[in-house]
């Protein structure tokens, strides 16, 4: 059955305050506030106006009860909280708002709301690099299979896996840092953008409220913000979140039972399990990080969209911002924390890891023995030979690869039992993936401070 | 800024109430009376307990304060109203879900709510349909500027571009009604679909147990109902969206300033308008349909990546079913309701139609004007040439074509001054526009009943 | 390295050959003939001129050299196959394309397209209908784990799952079948769609025209047929791909070194693998399955974006639909034949499913075994307790669950040892899955005919 | 009809090039050589045979007749060109490809080509950038109707709206060189990232390497590349195309008959146009521009899709990768050249945009009629019920809104007729749309150096 959308279950409380009406409503009279002590800075208003003004504009002061009760009058949002705020703010009431057209202060508010939001994602970025730098960490040594098609391929270990993560987030948390200074970006310039409403001062009173407010704003506005700005912010949001699901996805993998590798953390009490088969151990965290991120992934579509706007504006993607952008924040939010609560939890079972490795019986060693013969004189193409046709003879009796390699002649005139015990000892064929893995996690750690 | 996606403005009552909390709880109560009542037919339990059960079986019995404090406890939302239907159904309790596993219940009652809600869709289809047909037979004979690329084109009916509107709402009709025996569809056949704990009258019980409730059965369930069936569902809404943007759009482009064709109804007393510009008209709901179906179509992504489940099922669906089948009804639902109220209060503006059709300058008319030279004789080439050359002339001296055409020594002499106004009459060249026009209302009035 | 996108790789023989030039210009002339031959019964033209057009009407005689030729000079591709075509037909030549313009002709041309690549489809789906049908039945017994969420659940058996196949597969073709009507559909109304060009007959000789092609026609069509038809048909083919890709991930995962119950038969002499591990057998086809459906469903937002057009037609579907439409029906016939040939060489392990179910260790039976408790008169909670604590006793000592059942002295008090054994018994447990399966293939056979 | 997608006539051809077989191979061939030249500066092979190899390593030399032929035996692309490339080598053919996996050379390969894409699509936004610039510098003053909703708003100029492109595309810019150094990224770690294969100076190798060819590398990869980096690359392109797709509706819309404000250069010689309708203008490319937008944004779900990949790796992402991302760099390309070409060709038509501006009766002026009544004292709630009043008054009576005011005892109490005048001239109301668009031009110019 379906859950109510009006019941959103989804979601972590400081990422929602953020897009909750009392913030909303707040940070407008934060946005306008701005805009008075800009006229004030440029000359344009008295300073104990301005003065008034700030002191006024909180939702504490305004309440949200009278702002509703205006919109129900003249149904238009950004003028409730106008008329709202003047009332608290006696002869300074007149000038609160001049000059402005409501999109000044919709995207205004909107990129205060997104800096907020951009500071929960990069701190659950850095979260959850330090959980998998960690996680790196302890298991740089930690032999397991590596895979590719989903066959057995050669060894690897765990912490060199999650390095690869490490690496990837890195990249992510670069990518939020560099495109802040486009995403959080306003507006002050009047209906279609060409501030004439805005007096002579009007670029300077635009430079100062946006350096109040710690954003960048639109060089050559319409009436609004350029939508590109969201398309940057929606697509890396998506991308971060299907990171995730690779991750989710690989943990899905490797806990399944014939493989069971890892497993999410499993708390009894929370979770009842399957009500008829009580014995199961679901990655139900991982499931569920991989169904939210499709969620995100499907609002790219609709910002792209989004940005082929009519003119100096059109409406059309006004309802369908209203949806995905809070959407899209609180999901990414939702599925970083997750994933690092499911890292963090995470149980390795290194047996399981040997018992797989194991049960390939030596034929994942087929590389690094060809590399040995070869190493020992014989021709690239003899050896290849040599492995295939005694990895055919092994599967066929069910022998482990080193058993069969020893029963060939050509093998048994080039090494000793123990040399070819060592060329086929897994641990050590592992490669650089240790000391790859600290150089990722110095690299996490440096940023990490 | 960002309106908080807690506080779901768009959607109407009847919709959103079969995905509220209560309808859920009633809805599963349901089907866990109709499990009953089909045990009690096939003779597994006894006729009494299934009528007991049937009797308890409701939100207003079983209410959804006790089903919340088990689940509080258990963390499982279906057992928990099994349980508190069982304290309900005394000695009948026990015969509360025998056999089911969770999806069982959890499917069926998607279906039913599948069901209902496109019950309401297929009822706005028809007052759609209803509203169109109404409004193509009353303007079947205003003539209109035709356009292609943005461009003039020839004349044609108001009422004819919405015959093409009718026509495809009859698709819409048509498609929902061929799915329905794909998508409302339930299941009964326990954990990974074998049923084999539900006895050996197990395929018998399915069968009584869903025609009881109205639905089709999947033939060879996994634990879950196949995804084919939502993913035609979700597409097919899409589209229906998708129409009704293209109509929205048609609108926007009609009452754009230059154009003025029609215009949405105003209601002043509903609408401020700009802060700053306060004598527009703009086309708010059609813009607003745009958005909306944006994000119906952002929803088809994550709806196909849910078809691709593993084994006999994984959860990856879940967390997204929850999200975007009922968005997905309920944003239908209000697109479909708006788009007929703005169809409902569409003002028409004849004379601005007429007055477009004569900025054209009889350019329009070159097509018919070719035709008539050829009727009377001329080579096909010779009388395009003939109107190339004249238009390019009247373009020059800003004439009209049928003053720059009466110029012409060989258009004089083969028509009348009256023959060659009745041919540059647009009037006389709308083709079977109202006769097209009648059949497709014809064929809606049959639909219609 | 990226291969050359002129070098289109993928696609089979025969559908392709649809989609080339050649086709492409003999079933326009085609059309061409058919509206001379509908214009000559409706009496608009000689009886002999429609009959010349219609024999000059090929490929082989109207050259695709000379349409090239003339389109080189002309830069319109439908008047050049106008004009190519005239110049065969001698004094027939004025009557080709008669009141038509471009868009009936290309649209009705894509029509015959489309309606020759469905039957293709359709075939195909046949083709694998009856591959999965045959794998079904012979595999109904075969036992093997169901599995949900990764983790063993209970057993079922390789033919149900199969089923499930062929009961999705026979929805298909259901829906192919229904959409037919609307998809095949071409138009003959001239501009904008008011027939204005095409005489007092215009009506009669399009039904005419259409008949004899075959196909529908758009009752109020703008310039162009309405695109909701071709929505359709890129969802219906996204749907059946993306089915595929439900399988061939299923056979991935089955495929898998720790799993091994299924393979893709393995043509030794195509296929070199991996450059240095010489001895994986990898799924390449399935996993080819995969990325290719994934492209067909990227096909579907842009088809959705075209739905759009402004007034009686725009332009900006024209280069996107060049590209969509073909390569969706060339990769969806690629996808369906590419799994029918996975299906009908696969490898099926049935020492391997017994050896992981057995691998189980009688976890997977838990819920029988509570069954038959209950069956002896344990209450529903006591038989929970019972097998949950055995199951953990057994799971700490790395037994199986049956020797732990075994330890019980409530269970030895109720169960002979034989009997115990019997409900622990997998095979003991598998439902109607073989039922099932027989009543889906029988389905299945009918339609096959 | 629908054109076969064999016969690709999209996409210019230096581009295309990038993408061809020829080039594939001889990238290829610098990878191995690059690979070759690393090893022999680490001291792992002679560096006469690094000299060799390098020398052979050209498409001149290893043909592509040979690398097909020995392809066609062994089914293996890269290893086709391995031995291509050893037999032209002499003895030091035995140190190609040395220690490297497949991967290694097909993604690093994928790097270069994404290399040159992206080389040419800067210039690209280089070059419209210029155009857009220069196009802005000359229309800063010219005077045009700015739109809200598709309603007139109030005046803006020409300049000015395309000042907001080249801010666009300078942002663009700016992404493109951020996003280099996470895109064009190769690697050097074998079969699943350890560098197993790779002797114990891989780490150097892969460093040598990488720095050779100019490319970064994967720090902890498994057997690919992490397909983040295609996602970014893919998603900036789509944005790219879509802010293209922007403009050119806005030309669309703007080239409207019953606008008439710019218009595409029209080639007599390139176009025929209608058939029937033979006076049209079409902005056709611009048309174009918007379908093939869209073709690329559909790429954007496969390559998020792309992004889950198994284990180390599975395939597949492959099949759809070699579709999706030249198609991706050939369309970006094509669109960003069309777009440059049609602003270059771009008319702009003063006339009628002054036109448009004068049938709008002065009603666009109310804004600065009420704030110059307001800077005469009035108060704002009153000066805002004058402009309603008269505004109504004037439409009702067909007036201008100037000559309405000109009637109101207030208005002619505070204001001279030419007072009024001036405030009512749309050129007194542009606020600072030329500065600004001065200021964007200047730092466009700054860029492009």
């Amino acid at each position: 059955m379906l859950i109510c959308p009006l019941d959103f279950r989804y979601g972590r409380k400081e990422m929602k305050a953020i897009f909750s009406e009392d913030r909303r409503i707040d940070l407008q009279l934060k946005v306008e506030a701005a805009l008075a002590r800009a006229h004030a800075k440029a000359g344009n208003i008295p300073r104990s106006a301005a003065r008034e003004i700030t002191c006024a504009a909180s939702i504490d002061i305004v309440t949200r009860e009278r702002v509703y009760e205006i919109e129900a009058e003249t149904k238009h949002d950004v003028m409730a909280v106008v008329k709202a705020l003047s009332e608290k703010c006696g002869t300074a009431g007149n000038y609160v708002h001049l000059g402005a057209t409501s999109n000044d202060i919709i995207d205004t508010t909107t990129a205060l709301q997104m800096k907020a939001a951009l500071d929960i994602v990069e701190a659950d970025l850095l979260a959850l690099l330090s959980t998998l730098a960690g996680l790196a960490e302890k298991h740089r040594n930690t032999m397991c299979m590596g895979r590719t098609h989903g066959q057995n391929a050669i060894p690897t270990t765990y912490g060199f896996k999650v390095a690869g993560y490490v690496s990837e987030v890195l990249r992510h948390i670069e990518r939020v840092r560099e495109s802040r200074k486009r995403i959080c970006v306003g507006k002050l310039s009047g209906a279609i953008g060409t501030a004439a409403a805005l007096g002579p001062k009007a670029r300077e009173v635009q430079t100062l409220m946006m350096k109040d407010l710690g954003l960048g704003y639109e060089e050559a506005a319409t009436q609004v913000v350029c939508r590109d700005r969201y398309t940057e912010l929606v697509c890396l949001m998506a991308a971060i979140c299907t990171s995730c699901e690779r991750y989710a996805t690989e943990i899905r993998n490797l806990q399944r039972s014939e493989i069971a590798e890892v497993a999410e953390s499993f708390d009894a009490k929370k979770q009842v399990g399957s009500s008829t088969m009580a014995q199961k151990r679901n990655p139900i965290t991982s499931e569920n990080i991989c169904g939210l991120s499709r969620i995100v992934r499907g609002f790219v579509t609709p910002t792209f969209e989004n940005m082929v706007l009519w003119h100096e504006r059109d409406l059309s993607n006004s309802s369908a911002e209203r949806f995905t952008l809070p959407h899209v924040m609180i999901l990414t939010d939702d599925i970083l924390a997750k994933m690092e609560t499911v890292f963090r939890g995470i149980s390795v079972n290194k047996e399981n890891m040997l018992r797989n490795i194991k049960a390939a019986k030596g034929m994942i060693m087929a590389e690094p023995v060809m590399m040995a013969l070869t190493s020992k004189g014989i021709g690239r193409q003899d050896a290849h030979e040599i492995v295939r046709s005694t990895s055919m003879k092994a599967e066929e009796k069910g022998w482990d690869l080193e058993r069969a390699l020893w029963q060939s002649p050509e093998v048994k005139k080039h090494f000793t039992k123990e040399e070819l015990a060592r060329v086929m000892d897994p641990a050590n064929y592992l490669g650089f993936a240790p000391q790859m893995t600290d150089d990722v996690v110095a690299k996490a750690r440096k940023i990490l401070g």
